[in-house]
């Protein structure tokens, strides 16, 4: 039976998923790819820290070129993270003449164009399923399982720590501080959970979906961005009251030549799929011309699920190897001659139906004076609630309207109008609403 | 640019939405797989019926031979249905060294020893993706997204015809019967829908789903298959009182070396993803020892839909043919040497939670002497509900029992004690429970 080497860098939670998965289930990958798949160096910038995975004598090492160098090693797989040693050892390994997988969504979305760039040139093979929705295998079915579908639409709920903390916060009444805060002693935010609360980590993976979608390699700075810690239980209650669940989406699309792709809470209907998923699962809509809508759920995170899909990159990969060809599915699903260059449309461009929560001086004439200005910018009202009137004339009351679809650039401009005004006490929250796959 | 042929078998529904796809979708399908897609012949039953899409010249006939002889056409894709004229067609095809495509179900179910024989005795490719949830990419993330894992089940939504039946009962308190009607009066039901509301078709899928699974052929009528004919809105009323909707499921796993593999109604926590997919759209979940659970979800017929499946195999397949390598991902996940025999499990084997709806007169000391016979065949009971008394001693009241986790012969046994009784007063309804994924 034949083997196929591989070169692994990092030896965190993922790398030691794979790992198990390769030492476990090793019988089960024979069968099905017909040969060994072999972990010949690991490469950790911490070889002697004690772990929690068998490492069955595999050599452990600092150097980069221990694998980099290895004419055995057709496959290398990095799972460090980040954009700095990372971005060398992948970059290395393609000049090399190497196969990549990685789960690096930071350097696949920040360095998209100097990476894929290298991919096309070498005519390399690039697996990255484990870079968004973890084991969800969502990439496979958007570069082949829709390889005959124009993509109308990629849209979902790609970072557990933020669908897990917005989850509690609907159950449970909770405040977002006591809500992270717990979370981080569970281990599902980071110490410093920036990342993913503001819509980074999302951002990343958003990028590497329109990248995909559409055959391009989008600027990462353009991908507008909000995260969760301005979402109030008060929100999240509104939102039921009006038949709606909040969730963090990430939403890409192409409109005119444009890609549109943001990443904010949104407002999802509560008979939606989406609305379903709770705690840290992921789940993906890919929309297209011919398949219509279709959704992919699962764990979005965690060493055995991501190492998943890194394994199934790499049995990928091999079969390339085996069979002695090359570069089988093109890394951004066309080949080199179509890839194309496309912009980014600015947020205030995008339209959607808008959530809008005033707070207001209780008095009459209030909503008379915000729906004329929303009215005069060409915005008009699905519904308005105001749940409670104040106990004392200066406290604030909320009132909630929303819109049908409107452009964006209205809504701010006509919030910089009704800002100022004398009834208004406080910023006005904007959530957008979104029917994904419709 | 090079071309690839194919020869298509059947002008249906599914082939007009293939070519429909292949027109519409051309340059998107050569930026893609870097070459063309053509349909070089048609065979049909029928070649002078009018048609609802442009044959744009493609010659049309009645003779297998044509495409089935022809040395320039490496695919053939087989969208008659059957298990006549297609399997001659599909045996002929690998026979002459091509490649197929095929959305049938009911010949590979019902086939699959002969016809995977002959596709790993060819080294050929046999792309099926449409065959099972139509435009749904699952049996892809099946083979290949979770390569790496041991599936511990399949189960899902794979007939959309139950799938709308039993939503509308829901939503709409109506009888199975006025449902069905309106269904065929909509196109969802065939004239005659024993065929998707006894089961058949979805046993036809699991059949597919468990062979891939578990890299064996099971014999087809060994699937164990219940339809929803004897689901009253009686039943989905008590269900949704106890927290459950109706589903019409299609189960597989592997338990100690035997598949279990079975298709009925079956009770799911409401808040469970799969009670949320209505209408007619499919959902799968797959389970992964890695990855966890994960679920497919989107439609599971119409011409587009399917015809992109179908395209998508013909694509992936056209890529081995550019690199001029064969059966590149075995057609059963396995290789040869590691296909096995698997017998099924018969259903009395098989352990489930159980709906039990029990008609009885409506006098004391009834559901002691059930229960009483359920314990002594070790079943226990987690909840009871006696939704209303009797207005005339003689009309039978309901008494519903949800059981823990019992074997389906200590259930089968207790009700063929429990029947004879002489406050029974009707047949008791069975309806199993399953927490899909968990």
């Amino acid at each position: 039976m034949r083997t196929i080497n591989i070169g692994l860098f990092g030896l965190g939670v993922v790398g030691t998923g794979l790992l198990t998965i390769l030492q476990n289930n090793r019988d089960l990958i024979r069968a099905r790819l017909g040969a060994e798949v072999r972990v010949k160096r690991i490469v950790t910038a911490h070889p002697e820290k004690p772990r929690s995975v068998n490492l069955a004598g595999i050599p452990l090492g600092t150097e980069p070129a221990a694998i980099l160098a290895d004419p055995e090693i057709p496959i290398v797989v990095e799972l460090i993270g980040g954009t700095g040693a990372a971005r060398e050892i992948v970059l290395g390994a393609l000049e090399a003449g190497k196969h990549v997988v990685t789960a690096n969504k930071a350097l696949l979305a920040e360095h998209a164009q100097e990476i894929f760039g290298k991919v096309y040139e070498k005519g390399a093979s690039l697996g990255m399923e484990a870079a968004v929705a973890g084991g969800i295998p969502v990439l496979r079915s958007l570069k082949e399982g829709l390889a005959a579908d124009n993509i109308l639409e990629v849209a979902g709920i790609v970072n557990g720590t933020c669908n897990y903390i917005l989850t509690k916060m609907a159950q449970e009444g909770a405040q977002f501080a006591d809500v992270l805060a717990e979370a981080q002693q569970l281990g599902y935010a980071e110490a410093d959970p920036t990342f993913d609360v503001e819509g980074h980590d999302a951002a990343h993976k958003l990028a590497v979906l329109v990248n995909l979608a559409y055959g391009t390699t989008v600027p990462f700075g353009a991908i507008y961005r909000e995260g969760i810690s301005g979402i109030t239980p008060m929100d999240i209650e509104f939102a039921r009251l009006l038949g709606y669940n909040i969730k963090h989406l990430a939403i890409g699309k192409l409109e005119d030549g444009r890609v549109e792709a943001r990443v904010h809470p949104t407002l999802v209907p509560r008979d939606h799929l989406l609305a379903s998923v709770n705690g840290v699962f992921n789940a993906v809509f890919l929309t297209g011309d011919n398949v219509d809508a279709t959704m992919s759920y699962g764990r979005g995170a965690g060493g055995l699920p991501t190492g998943s899909a890194v394994a199934s990159d790499v049995i990928d990969i091999a079969r390339n190897v085996l069979s002695g060809i090359r570069g089988r599915v093109p890394a951004l699903t066309v080949v080199a001659e179509a890839l194309r260059d496309l912009p980014v449309m600015p947020i205030e461009d995008i339209s959607s139906e808008y959530y809008l929560r005033f707070q207001v001086r209780d008095r009459a004439g209030v909503l008379a004076r915000i729906t004329t200005v929303m009215g005069s910018h060409g915005i008009s009202i699905q519904s308005m609630i105001q749940p409670s009137q104040a106990d004392h004339p200066d406290d604030p009351v909320q009132v909630i309207l929303i819109t049908h679809r409107a452009r964006e650039r209205d809504i701010r401009r006509s919030l910089s109008e009704i800002g100022p005004m004398d009834f208004i006490l406080g910023p006005t929250q904007v959530i957008r609403i979104e029917r994904v796959g419709t």
